[in-house]
């Protein structure tokens, strides 16, 4: 099915009717942009992260993690820059009161980017271009000033003590700032990457479309450290896109259809960067950003080196010398990646009472990857569906359910993505055997119950 | 070794120096009882809330997972008493200046517990007990004030519309007003149970002691809920509590002699608690708590339900009413369980020379469970091992290191917990076999490359 055909809306009600995300403090009316991951869709993301981890870290022998803290020294996010420059342009309209991001008014209305312009360049594309206010079509802003997006809060309970600390406004930053205390302790040698998976907190007005832009967000990213005399960036760069897209279409298992690369305008770029390469994701509102990998130079360290006066080369022992590394920046959204294997995943089939909702997931990011089903509640189904069961959680995700007819059972399972149903009935109990019915196919099969764990193990191994 | 003999300067020591775990922004002269967790801290954090997730959630069908939003609607704070109560009894020293909390200055000197106690109470014990002072030695104190530990921000970018929200103070909220969403999502009945692991955040004077007690920790928490009316809570509260003490035992690995039940004396509890049960863990720094389970009858459904106006019973099909909920909650700190594993495993053997410290990680735990070493860094000896390492990585986490002596790269693998150690030297070329070290016993044992997988599989299963 055409993602361009899928709805947000039925999209979001599945979600939530069937436990993948639910609104966030919805007994309490809400809180603006925060979603809550559900049953299904915790465990989802536990596969998410546990797959990226193994894909990245554990399999390659040039990736090491890290896990730092959310709350950081202030003066990590003064060096980096984000305290001076990590803001938005906003304007407020005088006529209505409402308050919109200019960059994004200015875009959906003129086509015009104005990333790296300064305000005064910003009003004036507003006036030239007749920008109007998208809520009340007057062209009555006031001037464009920027909001900075890193939440605040205080710490400490002393009163002289108490001091603004920032939640952190992206992941990356743990990483320079522990490149020194990983390269003595890891003894790596260059080149070789640093992951890490955790919350970012940016305070922005967004659009929401569902969990694409929240104002809390758990990022997976990666700074892959390298010796630019040594070794090739352009190479490095492409074999990290390489991996990117592979973890994309085998891990999450998205179409490659579905996936599009956009490297960034030199123009565009900061200036230490030198590349920047964004896949993009199909989703039900357009192609936007699913992931992105920027070659940064040296500017992190360099700027935390001088910021806190460490020396963070590298001692490269052949040539006795000491390098300034570089660094290239594959960063993921994990609620952008879910979003998009949900997406992705969706499909109908079918017309009328025939139809049927099918989330396509594959082994890795199911929920469940098998339900043992017995055909009604009765005790004599139990005995036998209950050590099927038993047995499979040993091997895989495995969900038990006995209510309402199989038909909807089946349709429940499909709807949830899960990829075999065992169905165990009144011939099971003589002969030791269970019908398996493959999602996609729906095609059934007979197994007998002594090699369904080896059966299955093959499928999904 | 025992426990008390064990030191935690050493032990920090060994975290930074090996990767475990690195002061937080260190660069920057650090920040407050921040820590950051390095390459094998990371590893250990991944392990562990795998195996949490694995034995509470995938492999009971009486629970599911959950994984909630750190901002939360501040009424749910207002509602669950946080807000109001959630804070220290501190007192400021007019002498030097000093703040101190209250309750732990009088329990140090006078043995006298104050919880529940009012801020006038306290007063007059630490008058009529001659409290003084830790850091100067006098008795001059302020009265007593009450802290809140909830972190307030400041959320959204419209004047008007900035509101005050706070960092969740536990992750168990986000469970209880999830309640609804869930039942109807996953059709669960009672008894069952919502298991979230996610970030929390507070506000508090901390003595420290590494990671025991942070600002910022990692909490995993199951709220289990019944209907009081038909399920025993006695029966139930035994049960999980078991399984905790299951988890700990088998999977962290930690000693019984090092963990101790600690029932909280019933006047200590709150007005709505009937039993309260704490494992407590012998850290170098004494006996300590661990986890918590409690019985908090249906308080927390209960003021929610009233505070939002919302429906959160739930429907006994059978007995055609409708009844309120009662839970138990397990309670665990995944970086005190991670601090534990690492003191309960922490070894030093021999004396001199041929003194060695070993991690005695088990299989679930350890960041490595299997290093390859070849002899040398002779290429004849890399083509055998590398295909070795590259085999062994998708059954295990490995491991690769080829410099130094074998006898310093075997004592650096011990003090990492690696488990088992394959050596390849010049006769692996010939026979293609490669020699075995188990992490304990340091026997060595030749295997046949083609059997490696199999040989450690049965090891590692």
């Amino acid at each position: 099915m055409d993602n361009n055909k899928k709805s947000m809306e039925t999209i979001v009600n599945l979600c939530k009717g069937r436990g993948f995300v639910y609104p966030g403090s919805e007994i309490y009316g809400g809180l603006a942009n925060t979603w809550d991951y559900g049953p299904l869709g915790s465990q989802m993301k536990m596969n998410l992260k546990a797959e990226w981890w193994k894909f990245f870290v554990q399999k390659r022998p040039d990736m090491v993690g890290l896990d730092s803290a959310i709350f950081m020294n202030p003066k990590v996010w003064e060096a980096s820059g984000h305290v001076a420059n990590f803001s938005d342009p906003l304007v407020d309209c005088k006529s209505c009161k409402s308050r919109h991001r200019a960059d994004h008014i200015i875009e959906a209305q003129a086509d015009i980017d104005v990333e790296g312009k300064t305000t005064q360049e910003i009003d004036e594309i507003i006036a030239s271009k007749g920008v109007k206010c998208p809520k009340c079509g007057e062209k009555n802003f006031t001037p464009v000033r920027k909001f900075n997006l890193l939440f605040e809060t205080l710490l400490g309970v002393i009163e002289g003590d108490k001091s603004s600390i920032y939640l952190r406004g992206e992941t990356a930053q743990g990483i320079f700032v522990n490149f020194k205390n990983i390269l003595q302790s890891s003894r790596k040698k260059l080149p070789f990457g640093v992951c890490q998976i955790g919350k970012a907190f940016r305070n922005e007005i967004t659009p929401g479309n569902f969990t694409f832009r929240t104002l809390e967000f758990e990022q997976a990213e990666i700074e892959y450290f390298f010796n630019p005399a040594k070794q090739d960036w352009e190479k490095l760069f492409d074999e990290l896109l390489g991996s990117m897209k592979e973890f994309l279409t085998t891990r999450l298992g998205l179409k490659d259809e579905n996936l599009r690369e956009l490297e960034h305008a030199k123009e565009k770029l900061s200036h230490y960067s030198k590349k920047t390469v964004d896949f993009e994701f199909n989703y039900p509102f357009g192609f936007k950003e699913l992931t992105g990998c920027a070659y940064r130079t040296d500017f992190d360290l360099a700027t935390h080196s001088k910021a806190s006066g460490q020396d963070l080369t590298y001692y490269e022992q052949e040539a006795n010398e000491h390098v300034a590394p570089h660094v290239i920046e594959p960063s993921f959204g994990v609620d952008r990646m879910i979003l998009a294997t949900i997406v992705d995943a969706y499909d109908e089939e079918g017309e009328g009472e025939e139809k049927r909702t099918v989330l396509r997931f594959n082994k890795y990011m199911a929920p469940y990857q098998v339900a043992v089903l017995p055909l009604s509640k009765k005790d004599e189904l139990s005995v036998v569906a209950q050590p099927i069961f038993n047995t499979l959680l040993d091997s895989f995700r495995v969900d038990y359910d006995e209510t309402q007819s199989i038909g909807k059972r089946y349709r429940r399972q499909d709807e949830i993505g899960t990829l075999y149903c065992i169905t165990v009935d009144f011939d099971s109990i003589n002969d030791h055997m269970v019908t398996v019915r493959e999602r996609d196919s729906m095609k059934q099969e007979r197994v007998p119950i002594a090699e369904l764990v080896s059966y299955l193990g093959k499928l999904l191994a």
